[in-house]
């Protein structure tokens, strides 16, 4: 395929509601990588696709462009299907955590590349570093062997990983550019799809606590998801999964690690475990190692209850630099903060609601996220939740626990008073987390 | 009114088909103005200002920013009404070369500060320029004090008057953001009103030689200019003229200048003078300086065939700097090209067409116009006409005459030979240009 150079011509095809054919996109994703297309014109191109869209031609050429805008890598030495799992973002998500070890315990790889929490939503490598030693930052090289031996391996984005995507991202974040489907999902299949795998499922989180709050946003977007997996032939299902609580009882880094470690130990909150096993059961689905969406479910759910999933946490800790004495002494190795506030209930009923978008943002006041890409994460601090959603309260009853270092108390629990509904009249508990899965 | 800092949310809203009130506008043209937005972020106003439009509220208050982002020129010690004429740009378009003298002897003051040309049509202060001497750089001193002397001025734009039009113009310019109709009424209007006149006429072009191709783009123009021309309380008319066929029988610079001043002697092709009178006409009519639209008429006719528009385009070129001798010996006084090339029939027929974007494209070709801002003019080349639309022609004939210095003619040639349409069947003379007047 002969590339043409970059012109305005494209970016007015685009402005006009036209389809850019291969080459187009091709020029213009080349263009951004190599960085001879200035800012501007990046910046026109990405309000221009903002406003009409990619059709599903251009998104599959789109996402494979910037997929191959960096290395691809070559997992071709590891006999297993390789197969991995993205989320949207949500309060509370630690699912990686438990998955992808119990996963790997099922006999698939998992070659996962994460990344950090930004705003109110957490970053797995963030609660990956809460245990003391944990290195997120092998090369290519150690990432494939420890894969290969392990059968999982959890590092961040490396430079050479899909370029045009951070180019793309860090334009979007300053150009009001970022709530785009189609450059949302081209972003995510980009990075996902340069980790060499066979397959993917993507937790596609709606709900208050969600990037997507709309049900009809989120099919959008797992369409579009679709679409690229399509095009690069690759198995991808989308699980649509609510996201108006947050996820399980921790909210923070190191409490989010006890409680993944307590889901490894087959025990754990229902919906942090129902996550872990739907979505496990599904990834062993599209790699080819189960027939049924049942089976995949009972093999995770044995790899939790038979500790499995946990002994290949405890390697993946040790192969990465951590301490895995954190396995069997969690409360010992993780950091723990000086003091801790409790928010009490101030009146008797039932906990109709709990906002996880409030409770994501209290968390990260205390320094359990970050504002800015430069900012510190506090392992230590965050929010246990005491109650769920259906619970009774009593007057005086904790609904949670918030360890702190006192900076952003004041805002962090002002914030989490309000975060709970309490109603006179009983509430149903929340069913299942999964809204509905599109294979 | 208190100046908010730009922000992304001001972007979103518009990004999302907003109404963006004036606190917001200002701040985004402040930022452009001081540097303070970068490029990128201004680029993705632009396409979003491109694809959501501005409604005729936000228009105003846009054209006023930009009009205010520099200096606004003070012209209160000149007595007389002050009123200027704006063309969209057409192919032999010397009007303003023979208007701005012959409506300044009527009595009116004429502040014109005019552009330079690019691509297929010429600029006005490029053709002035033909006169040897002529200066069109006058400081704002000496512009004030011709007009008020003489009735009449042309200069180029300075770098104090409309600042921010400068840089979102060379942002469009390279974004694929120039054809919007709010952002090119806001343009035109934000240096038009920068030369502090109390009425203006715009003479919007439409037509294969035009910047407008089409009747309704023409339409949506004249109402976004007489929108932003009412919220500044300037009376504003707009004449939608046909732009088919070149204006005139001259092409290039000091040919055009030739023509301009056989105007001014009462003589010219009709269009040419057609288009002085009636733009004249309304410019004496909005000034208020005439009661009728047939008064004004009348007076520049006079002032055409009395010579007096002739007297004052004499002071005008000596208080500029040029040579004066040029009112009486034109043809010895302009550059003149070494060389002439003639187009000639090649069938017997009726002239049916002649393709003004060919004939710009040919005149700039041979080095009348420029492809970029800093290529250089050569005012001595050019294409003269020497038939018009409905005239009989015997094979052999000469159409067209090419003044040149050889660089460029081959493709100019070609162009010309294939610019005309000779039809077999009897061709009707085009009548007036004029399409219509929005007042």
């Amino acid at each position: 395929m002969s590339l043409a150079p970059f012109s305005l011509e494209i970016l007015r095809k685009k402005r006009d509601g036209g389809h850019l054919d291969e080459a187009e996109i091709r020029a213009f994703i080349a263009g951004v990588t190599d960085g001879s297309i200035p800012d501007y014109q990046v910046s026109a191109m990405l309000m221009a696709v903002f406003l009409r869209g990619l059709d599903p031609g251009e998104l599959g050429v789109w996402a494979d462009a910037m997929l191959r805008s960096g290395e691809v890598l070559d997992l071709g030495r590891i006999a297993r299907p390789k197969v991995d799992k993205h989320s949207t973002g949500g309060v509370g998500d630690k699912i990686s955590l438990c998955l992808a070890p119990a996963v790997a315990a099922c006999g698939v790889a998992v070659p996962m590349i994460s990344g950090r929490g930004l705003g109110h939503s957490g970053g797995t490598l963030d609660k990956l570093e809460a245990i003391p030693g944990f290195r997120v930052d092998l090369d290519v090289e150690r990432f494939i062997d420890c894969v290969d031996s392990i059968g999982v391996c959890l590092i961040g984005q490396t430079a050479h990983l899909a370029p045009a995507d951070r180019r793309l991202y860090a334009l979007r974040d300053v150009t009001a550019t970022v709530e785009s489907i189609p450059l949302i999902a081209s972003s995510i299949m980009s990075k996902k799809l340069a980790e060499g795998i066979d397959a993917l499922v993507l937790d596609c989180k709606v709900g208050t606590g969600a990037f997507m709050k709309r049900l009809d946003d989120a099919r959008a977007l797992a369409q579009a998801i679709q679409v690229i997996g399509q095009a690069a032939g690759k198995r991808v299902s989308v699980m649509i999964t609510d996201m108006d609580a947050p996820i399980g009882m921790a909210v923070g880094n190191a409490n989010e690690v006890l409680e993944a470690i307590e889901v490894l130990r087959g025990r754990g909150p229902a919906d942090t475990r129902e996550l872990t096993v739907r979505l496990g059961g599904e990834m062993l689905h599209v790699a080819g190692a189960v027939s049924t969406e049942a089976e995949g479910i009972a093999r995770v759910e044995h790899a939790l209850d038979s500790g499995a999933g946990l002994e290949v946490f405890r390697r993946l800790v040790a192969a990465q630099g951590g301490d895995a004495r954190v396995v069997d002494d969690p409360a010992g190795i993780l950091p723990q903060a000086p003091a801790t506030h409790e928010i009490r209930a101030e009146r008797a009923g039932y906990v109709a609601a709990i906002d996880a978008l409030a409770v994501g943002i209290a968390a990260s006041a205390l320094g359990a996220g970050r504002q800015r890409t430069d900012d510190q994460i506090d392992h230590a601090v965050g929010v246990d939740m005491a109650v769920r959603v259906g619970d009774t309260v009593s007057p005086g009853q904790v609904l949670a626990r918030m360890p702190h270092r006192h900076r952003g108390l004041e805002r962090a629990a002002a914030l989490m008073r309000a975060a709970f509904t309490i109603d006179d009249k009983p509430v149903r508990a929340p069913g299942s987390r999964i809204i509905e899965v599109l294979r």
